[in-house]
């Protein structure tokens, strides 16, 4: 879904951090597979620690190559420390549809998920930090930037960006039916896979909009759904 | 979406870590709005702390009256000091619309989200930990739990469940419009929001399944949003 160059498909080294122990044949380490689960997902969740406290904010974010970028300011508790940059730990999941099985200790979720582990870190830089905002942009509406008002001096300033290398990072998917015990197959009960999809609905106009201007075609045919 | 009574609606107190500080109009304290949204959401990101570092969980949950209990084993890491509880930051995010304003800076979403703060502690009863069962396949599924086979006992052994109260929480909302500044009004570029759905597809039986089993009315006729 983004407009950038996706660098070349890599495979990440797993580190302590990342390497996923619990159902490790679901865990994929691929920038592919990492980088089309976060341009399809819309929020993060940010986790950090502030005196001893964890705490985890839903926000938005944006990525270009081998970066993520954070909005910062919902997230104003962790930036007090900032400029030594923050261990983070950002997670972004996609739920994809509920396992229904014949047991109840066997019903699950079919889900893609990405965490990302390492340190943000402040974004001054003006030049970056307006491609950010472009990214944070084109990541919820591809094809929207270019057509409304780009960010102002005041606006990058009063906006609060960090960047997270995506270098740390793992993926974990499951996908397809329930798996239940051998002997609960004879079970007579409906087992499968209900699918959920985050479906658009009608755009709706803003009140002060003015007459006659078109709902344009890229919210009109708008898909969060990676064909990749 | 929950089976159990919900007790009388409640305001809580906002403490220093749930006392919402940015766009307070957005906070909202009371116990049926983040009920609410737990019961309609189905993914909840646990954060906690270990060696120092964040660490973000998407797991499955369940609510009972005033108590979350949370699908343990996906988080193993944090289960080793856990007799004497883990202090967790659980957040549940509902995206409800993408918020198309006429400047690139005030893009933002409609959303709901609960961020909850306690002690996580195990359930070691074994009826309480069915009883948590029972709310995990309730809350993906309701109508489920009768028909599935039940836990036994070595499922139930072999299941950790960690049970927070829901205490010290609060709700965060945003609705409506986009709000732009005033001279961006005249600018002729659509605004608005395009609403977004978490939407059943058609459900897949299971390649196992025996024929002749019909997918259940409540599978068919699955919603996830409340209509409260």
């Amino acid at each position: 879904m983004t407009t950038y160059n996706n660098p070349a498909n890599q495979q990440l080294t797993p580190t302590q951090r990342t390497k996923i122990k619990r159902v490790p044949k679901r865990a994929n380490y691929e920038t592919k597979t990492i980088y089309n689960i976060l341009d399809e997902a819309l929020i993060c969740h940010v986790g950090f620690t502030a005196n001893n406290q964890p705490f985890v904010i839903p926000t938005a974010y944006g990525r270009v190559d081998d970066k993520l970028y954070i909005h910062g300011s919902p997230a104003s508790r962790m930036l007090r420390n900032l400029n030594q940059g923050i261990e983070v730990c950002v997670t972004v999941t996609l739920l994809d549809g509920l396992v229904l099985a014949r047991s109840a200790f066997h019903h699950s979720m079919n889900y893609r998920s990405v965490v990302i582990f390492g340190t943000a870190t402040l974004v001054n830089d003006t030049e970056e930090k307006n491609e950010a905002l472009r990214a944070f942009t084109e990541h919820v509406m591809p094809q929207r930037w270019q057509e409304v008002r780009q960010p102002n001096k005041q606006e990058l300033q009063g906006t609060m960006v960090l960047s997270l290398p995506l270098t740390e990072a793992s993926a974990k998917v499951r996908t397809g039916n329930p798996v239940d015990d051998e002997t609960d197959y004879n079970l007579r009960i409906w087992a499968g896979v209900l699918p959920l999809q985050m479906i658009p609905g009608k755009a709706i106009a803003d009140e002060r909009l003015i007459e006659g201007i078109e709902v344009p075609e890229y919210v009109k045919n708008y898909s969060k759904t990676t064909s990749s």
